[in-house]
């Protein structure tokens, strides 16, 4: 465990992601606060496939660095401290720098009705672009 | 700022806590998600007053030392890694041991519906009761 980590790594992400990444469920009771959070783990180079949430999803970030990337503009860099707000409906992805592990916690809103759409991996030329 | 902070430690809380303590507003889009989340950081000490939340609370705790307690039992010890779940209408109050501070996310889940009710300070003895 990196020294900089501060929940649990949790076990393996099992789809949609290139490379390795962990994921470790934070919230248990999802039906009193209709909401998931969790902490995930990506290792240098590793991100999830484009996707989207029906109701949106929240990053904040807490250590390393990553990307975000929305379809059609370019990535941005993240950094602990860094919040994003993803809009409803909005394709993106999310992952780390070539050179650096990076973690951040989701959180999910209106669990109940929050459908996530995966699309297609992003691909070494699309990651390579942000390099 | 300590080494440990990750969110920015934001401003002054004006009410219903004793002793100092910031609060920076992580989520500015609320009426999108239905949800508030914020990193409060409390000085060694502080402590917010005897309150509960209609919809209840999420706290992902980041760095420092501190308690959770709910009306009748005894306090937590909390510490960077701990995830409490504050189920709705609990009374309960949060802060700092007296010698560290200490830091948390704070999620507010059904952030349309959720009323916080505060109540009385946590007094020096009950406090104290603690260490």
């Amino acid at each position: 465990m990196n020294t900089k980590d501060i929940f649990p790594k949790g076990q393996k992400a099992p789809a949609y992601f290139t490379g390795d990444a962990w994921v470790e469920m934070l919230i248990t009771d999802v039906a009193t606060y209709d909401l998931m959070s969790y902490n995930v783990t990506f290792a240098p180079g590793s991100r999830n496939y484009w996707h989207q949430h029906s109701q949106g999803q929240l990053l904040l970030c807490t250590s390393g660095e990553g990307y975000y990337q929305e379809k059609g503009k370019p990535a941005q860099l993240l950094k602990a401290g860094d919040v994003v707000e993803i809009k409803p409906k909005v394709i993106h992805w999310h992952g780390a720098t070539a050179h650096s592990e990076f973690v951040h916690v989701g959180i999910t809103p209106k669990a109940s009705i929050n459908q996530v759409t995966w699309l297609e991996p992003v691909n070494d030329e699309e990651y390579a672009s942000n390099i």
